[in-house]
């Protein structure tokens, strides 16, 4: 791979990379060595020249003829995404969802370090949920001084969601994974929120299922 | 609102219905009653023409020199989604998060009536979690062929995902909210799978927080 060119890369080729890593993760599991850019691009339903221009914003990979190597593309894509670099990551708000990612959600795989949970309730703080410590949510800024979380999981409530971001954001906390369902806002610099919103994916559902 | 084209839409403008839609709701909440496409692209990050392109392949909206009204183009992209079909949906597995899902989704809004759910925990069954009945999924088979449900939110475990859709499927399930994580098949016509990956939006952020 040449070097790294990260200028000017569109939010529609940021969002496909981890769909490649994640059909390259799938490919290196089942024994897959190599795949051309036509058969990667068909199993995940776009074309191989789409596939050569969004990793050409990265550098040059695979080789006239051979195709990739799965495991190197692998590798240079987990690279790109920063799976390497072990994040550090706390979920603020073990609510019923944020108990579901604590439990469930491989942090690891994706390159973070699941550090701690935090909430209000009495009756959570102080028990453990998959070997995560739920700590008070007034040990937050203690916490954050010490540990220096780069992201934080925003499972709180609606209400409290822009308020806890302020929080977070004057503690440091750059990086948001907002399940909260609100557009939240920031004057500070390099703070980056990742929305999921659940809606957006049913209803692109709706669309397909619906008959005109 | 000319004949609605559909043929021919591509995915990336799937996906962006849903985002338009959400943001005219806000603006209309708001009280806001007509916005520009350069206002409306400045909000979410797209431009003016990128909006005017999208929306052109479902008929004509707006007019030059006004703009959209708002209520207006809400409810025609409401009704492309399909907001407005009262599509039935089922939650199959109530675990944090088929339970977190029933608790905090609104489906309602989605334009779905949340009917029931299923569980096979002795413990779950015959319970009711905000007003939906937890049913045993032995019940499936006679639920379906009365109730007809249009979706199920596919919420059970890895292991028992592609079982279940082909059950499911074979009963006369189309849609799939699919949040097991496991990229589901099926030789069936017509049927829809919509995975939710929550790694693919964490990995988003990663590689935005990743400094190069």
């Amino acid at each position: 791979m040449q070097s790294m060119k990260k200028q000017n890369v569109s939010d529609a080729v940021i969002r496909r990379l981890p769909r490649y890593y994640r059909y390259l993760d799938d490919l290196h599991l089942k024994g897959s060595v190599r795949i051309s850019s036509s058969v990667l691009g068909e199993k995940m339903g776009i074309t191989a020249s789409q596939i050569r221009q969004d990793l050409s914003c990265f550098g040059e990979f695979g080789q006239q003829g051979y195709g990739y190597n799965v495991d190197e593309l692998r590798g240079e894509i987990g690279r790109i995404l920063g799976v390497d670099r072990s994040h550090r990551i706390i979920v603020v708000g073990v609510g019923n969802l944020g108990r579901a990612l604590i439990q469930n959600f491989r942090f690891n795989d994706a390159g973070f370090l699941l550090e701690a949970a935090f909430d209000v309730s009495p009756a959570l703080v102080g028990t453990e949920i998959a070997g995560v410590p739920v700590l008070d949510a007034t040990e937050l800024e203690r916490f954050i001084q010490t540990h220096k979380p780069d992201v934080a999981v925003l499972t709180v409530p609606r209400a409290a969601a822009q308020q806890m971001a302020d929080r977070l954001i004057g503690l440091g906390v750059r990086g948001f994974w907002n399940f909260t369902n609100v557009e939240l806002a920031s004057q500070a610099d390099n703070v980056r929120f990742e929305d999921v919103h659940f809606a957006d994916s049913l209803l692109t559902l709706s669309y397909r299922i619906t008959e005109r």
